[in-house]
């Protein structure tokens, strides 16, 4: 039996950002482990086709804390996706960040509280570590100055949901993730470079000098360590928190030529130039995992995998590109 | 002549919550260095008697954005002193900190950047640091596990700040304080224990053990440590974090013999128990200063010098009891 199934067979679960790439994946997860599932999302980002067809699903968003508290009555557990994940262009709508992941957050806690609700899972993100001295970065790092609107958004959601735990008697699960790749995959630079390589194969415009290096996890490796987490943590700990993410780092430069290869096309490469693809872009990425492999998680995919699955499911699905 | 004048003077500078307790001693600063002072504060803690005469002041609530940019244009330098600063009861309206923290830090940084200010002093908290593990606490401390929203909010303002530094060129001081005593001081435990004790000599009721170990720090040696900071910043670098504290400690317990002795009364002490004082209260708290230190800072008042001036303030202002 899954560790979703032992943790959530009978039981009524919300997950907002439901209908995004992660949050679906994560329904999809509680669907099949027996779970009765309530996703919302105001699909802003996401995507309806997305849905799980078994799943109860509201429109709804966030910051209406009315449809918010109907939603949450009768839940056992949240899981907590629905964000505003536009890191690169955060600066272009700074209140974004502040309204959609903080006063979101703590609308998604108070419909908790009035509720009776007590158990969440939240999204949070490795950026939260800024630009790290120390690598692979634990969860213990320094303590980090912030290089983006939605790193210093995603740490104050983390200290609410602390702060619940610690006042309300919540348990809270944090995760901090690495950019996530797989199937329903729409932001980031393997969709951004796919995207400008299916419409001119001539050329293609990377941020920076292409040596960043990042971080990559495969979704349903995510899943499976949110999934194992949730199931193995000693229930006396009320704040749990956890990196999610591979030992292996990824340039750009690398990926690009896996795109490359798998779209069949040998484009000029053209550089922004700096070691950063935009303000508040961290030039390297990697997490330690330690605590997560300790309770039993391995990701199963390569990064090669990850980035394959990715271009798989952009050509099967180019619909996609349409709106983001 | 005065870090603060050699900084400030023929300036204009805009001081929120320049009508509290700190912001007020730092608005006195800015007027003696020589500064244009606007003082902004919603009087919803603060006190009309401590606006400096020499002041421009504007009753604004920081959530009303218009009035906000009015006032903060022309200006060179803004201290954001303005918060929820009701940490012990931050759970009894768990938005506010949210609002008055988050949300109005944000609104100045944007009523900053419509205006072309781009320098900031920020109050933040040595509670950042939740129940830290090493002592003193140094800035780049292990990253913490937040334990109130109070200091969840701050971590989020530091966090804008920082982004804002990063994102739009802002130069960033922020100041992580521990309690601060002094003339105008009026929440906390000298203020609440004073404030009980008139009422009743008998009996004092004491939250926790009263062998929780505090680190205070006089108010003219916290603004003192500020201009320093400012004044000596390498001007290169945009985000500033400093630690706010004096050396030692003092027994919650310790503190309440001097208020007695200083009162003159010989209460029964009823203590509610427990390591916290409330839920958050972190049971010993001591900042390292080296950062502040090595730019040539000391404190001037000793720890029992701070009690007896609070008490002494406190002594010829009862009035200040009536409101809080």
């Amino acid at each position: 039996m899954s560790h979703a199934s032992t943790l959530f067979a009978g039981k009524h679960a919300l997950v907002t950002g439901g209908a995004g790439f992660i949050g679906s994946h994560i329904a999809d997860a509680l669907v099949e482990a027996g779970a009765t599932v309530t996703i919302v999302d105001n699909l802003s980002t996401g995507f309806a086709a997305f849905v799980n067809p078994k799943a109860r699903f509201e429109k709804i968003d966030l910051l209406d804390t009315t449809a918010l508290d109907a939603a949450m009555k009768g839940q056992d557990f949240v899981f907590h996706l629905a964000a505003n994940a536009d890191i690169k262009d955060g600066l272009l709508h700074p209140r974004k960040d502040i309204e959609q992941n903080v006063v979101a957050t703590q609308n998604v806690l108070e419909a908790m509280r009035a509720n009776g609700v007590s158990k969440i899972a939240f999204s949070s993100t490795g950026s939260v570590y800024g630009e790290p001295e120390v690598f692979p970065t634990p969860e213990n790092a320094p303590f980090p100055v912030q290089t983006s609107l939605y790193a210093a958004s995603k740490v104050c959601g983390e200290g609410l949901l602390s702060a619940y735990a610690g006042g309300y008697g919540f348990s809270a699960w944090i995760f901090r993730f690495v950019s996530i790749l797989g199937p329903r995959y729409t932001h980031g630079h393997v969709f951004d470079f796919w995207r400008k390589l299916s419409a001119d194969p001539s050329k293609l415009a990377i941020l920076g000098n292409g040596k960043q290096l990042k971080s990559y996890c495969h979704v349903e490796d995510c899943v499976e360590a949110i999934m194992t987490t949730i199931a193995k943590s000693e229930s006396a700990t009320r704040v749990h928190v956890h990196n999610i993410g591979r030992p292996d780092m990824l340039e750009v430069n690398q990926s690009v030529g896996w795109i490359c290869e798998t779209l069949g096309v040998t484009p000029e490469l053209v550089y922004s130039g700096g070691e950063r693809g935009w303000v508040g872009d961290s030039p390297k990425i990697l997490l330690a995992t330690e605590r997560l492999e300790k309770l039993g998680w391995k990701p199963r995919h390569t990064l090669h995998d990850s980035v394959l699955a990715t271009l798989r499911f952009l050509r099967e699905n180019p619909w996609v590109a349409d709106r983001s």
